[in-house]
């Protein structure tokens, strides 16, 4: 049975890492057979280090394992395979929190494709330190809580905020062109759990006014990047890149524009590719199973 | 292990097709484990229409089935689940023919790839309906048959090339811009093992002179497709395609060459994909385990 | 002085196309130039046929001809050369209706542009056969009109709608995913100025449900057209195309939802350029002054 | 008249910048046509510093300036407008020299696309500090120079170089690979006259290893750059650049082999460019009048 004719029931979703050694898939695709479960897509990659990952969709229709009993019962395994692992349920959305500044294009993007139905997620709040945007989310319904930073309250806000996110409960953190540099505590929060947009291919223009600077250079192709938050400043593993080219005719301003739609289409496929667990982290390089 | 460190031994390649059920990736990862075969990569698939594919890769090295006992220990299972099957062994590369008419671009390219390792197969022959190319054949070492064809000739020229294909034990046919439409007694010999480009992005411009055609409909794509053949002229299984951005100021002779650019990569790519068994057949789609 | 730094004043543009000779470029700069003005930028093309095309763009302070001057101290020069011509000025933009059914995506993305200042243009109205996208033109202040069309009322709505554009002096009617086949009568009302999306790259798919063809026909290459519409259906002269490549994977919704990003942005380069008087049409054939 | 269409005859091409004012493309167009020149295709850029570029294509038939009259007739018109000019005749081709050391796919690939006439130049000589690839260029008649270089001898074999670029009056330096950083004596002999393809998209991965780089980095797009060399390594105008998409699936080995068909696209497109007189060099940026 195919992934996409289950739309009334959901999915479990199981990922996986763990060095690499013989019958892995077999233990786990037996495990998963021998309760009843229906594998609807696998996915698996090895290192060149030598680390095993896997990614498996199961139908919930029919598994054995109710939600409560799947740790206790694949633990053993996982243990003796030394796996970190996780699981997911379709029908218990991620809580996705965006963060955003002044820019609005991202913001926009992402709640259109969320109504759409592109992202599976709930959307309990967007976090701004400027009020020019509330409109933009309320209009979906959904709060919008204008959190200005200051030098001298920096530390507090940060904190405020991560309370906010912890009432309501998120799991993924969208940096939606938040002009903020978010401190290491803030950082340690949410491990491989907040997605950034820079605007610039990475490694090249790491930090501020990257269109200036490509516009100076003189270069031929604009790009933006998704990546994980790390401690170290556009440094954290990348997730997705995309360029346009364009020519001496362009200005700042024209790059700026471009960009925008690069920008947009980069973040939304990493936070599509978050929500429905396509990615695991490998050191600083990410496994994307697309 | 990764594929990419065995390089001095060889990998067993496992393709199946069947109809889907529960517990197929177990049955058959478990029948690899219990042969003590390393599963390098997996890649797996259900189509809409409940069809199961899978690819597997594993290392030769320590795999307890030697090749001549695969198929008896395999056959059991793969008769119960209904499955269609292949295997096969990268150190017996294919061989492969290569057929040209004048063009001699995708010809180059698929030479200068070969000769670079980007091309696992043996080519035992370069077979033209023209002279013009033999050297370009020859500085390789690889012999060049000159067949020409006239409408006289055609039905018993393609019966001494059938011939030839046969007596080199040629597996795949690669048509590099070959200019004469095949007869079904030919594409019957080689079911989905003769690949075509098309200059076109199909299923526009079906037939010929595809580049005047699209500069008369003022496209501004235009792009290249390589696909299986069947009897159906440019109707069979699409593998591949690419496009290039054009403009008004391109002439038909400026498509014809950036066309050359894309004809000759779309072709190398599917090519490449079919020497690694990366390929499946589902009705008239490719299934392609990048 | 290039044309960015313009901002505060107003830009003259002229488009010309007439048989090619000798001397148009030196005749056409030196009007401009007896008259004061300063080009910020030309462009010129010949087509194979022999047929000239130009545009400059005028900076407007310091222009020795008022804008009711020009035409008739251009005319004998244009009339001696048998041009075709049209004059703008930047300062006036184009009256612009969007018309769309139920898909909202190019809508939606048409706006946000308007409002980020990427399309000069005013937007008087929005025409819908349905009701459903009311909110979102509303809430850009642009009036929408829900006209809704059956068999029975077909001929009598479409036109009410062309009493509509004429009375807000719509010069620019984009089709926005508008279901609806426009007549001889409309379509002659609006030569060259009715810009369409059509879901599939031209001349593939023409016609319906070109996401479900392009499925069953395994192409690896998606695609999006906007073109001028003429009387034949998908058959207008092409003004912008772009594609995503897409795999075995991809079910139709995922077409479709692949589809929307293509769809709006190549809508959106069309409708940008066309308002920046960047387009010419040349038979069947577009040429675009990118 | 177009350009396609002379192919009998030759074409002039004469290339101007000067600081931007008014009556720029009159003056010069006025000169072309008082000397009853046909202008087969007119480009013109002024840059965001007001800096004027300009290329003009004359048909050479009918043209009343002898070619050795042009600079008297222009030089008091650039000399009032402070132009840098130049002017070139298609029917003599530029004398090109192709500099490589072991990896073979960029000089391949130029001399396919030379032999196939995409390149319009003459090729004295390919001169390598590696015997590897003589066979390569003398296939096609050219003369391979070996000339090793060593701590000891860099500089006198880059005099002996030069020397023998000056005797066979090359006008275009091609580094197709070449693994050896020029002295600024080089350099200096040839400004904006060498063409080095870069296997990253600068200016992210200047150096050595750029693909070792980009796989550590876990980049999710690798690219090449074409751009004319300066005294500071990587660092000179860029040309043109283009990208791929990678995964993590791809080893280092793989984005060199993906890398190889990005350089010489890439390299091919830059030479071209060069070679028809379409590039203006402006500071450390480059107009490319496409």
């Amino acid at each position: 049975m195919t992934a996409h004719e289950t739309t009334s029931g959901y999915n479990v979703r199981l990922l996986v890492s763990c060095p690499d050694k013989k019958g892995l898939i077999a233990a786990i695709s037996s495990f998963i057979a021998m309760h009843d479960g229906n594998i609807l897509s696998a996915d698996q990659y090895v290192s060149d280090a030598g680390r095993f990952f896997m990614r498996l969709e199961i139908e919930g229709e029919g598994f054995g394992l109710e939600r409560e009993e799947f740790a206790g019962a694949f633990a053993p395994l996982a243990r003796r395979q030394g796996m970190r692992w996780r699981v997911s349920h379709t029908d218990a959305p991620r809580k996705m929190a965006i963060l955003v500044s002044r820019y609005d294009h991202c913001l926009i993007d992402l709640l259109w494709r969320w109504d759409a139905g592109e992202l599976a997620a709930e959307i309990p709040l967007v976090v701004s330190n400027h009020p020019d945007l509330a409109l933009r989310a309320e209009v979906y319904g959904i709060p919008y809580h204008h959190m200005p930073v200051t030098k001298a309250n920096k530390a507090e806000q940060e904190a405020a905020v991560l309370e906010l996110l912890a009432e309501h409960e998120v799991d993924l953190v969208v940096l939606a062109r938040y002009m903020q540099v978010l401190t290491p505590a803030f950082v340690g929060a949410y491990p491989d759990r907040i997605v950034n947009i820079h605007h610039s291919f990475l490694p090249a223009f790491v930090g501020a006014d990257p269109y200036q600077r490509a516009h100076e250079r003189g270069v031929k192709v604009i790009g933006a990047t998704a990546h994980y938050v790390t401690e170290d400043l556009d440094a954290g593993p990348i997730i997705h890149q995309d360029v346009s080219h364009v020519t001496h005719r362009d200005t700042v301003e024209d790059l700026v524009r471009l960009g925008r739609d690069i920008e947009r289409r980069v973040l939304a496929r990493a936070v599509r590719w978050h929500l429905e667990d396509r990615i695991l982290v490998d050191g600083n390089r990410t496994v994307v199973f697309e």
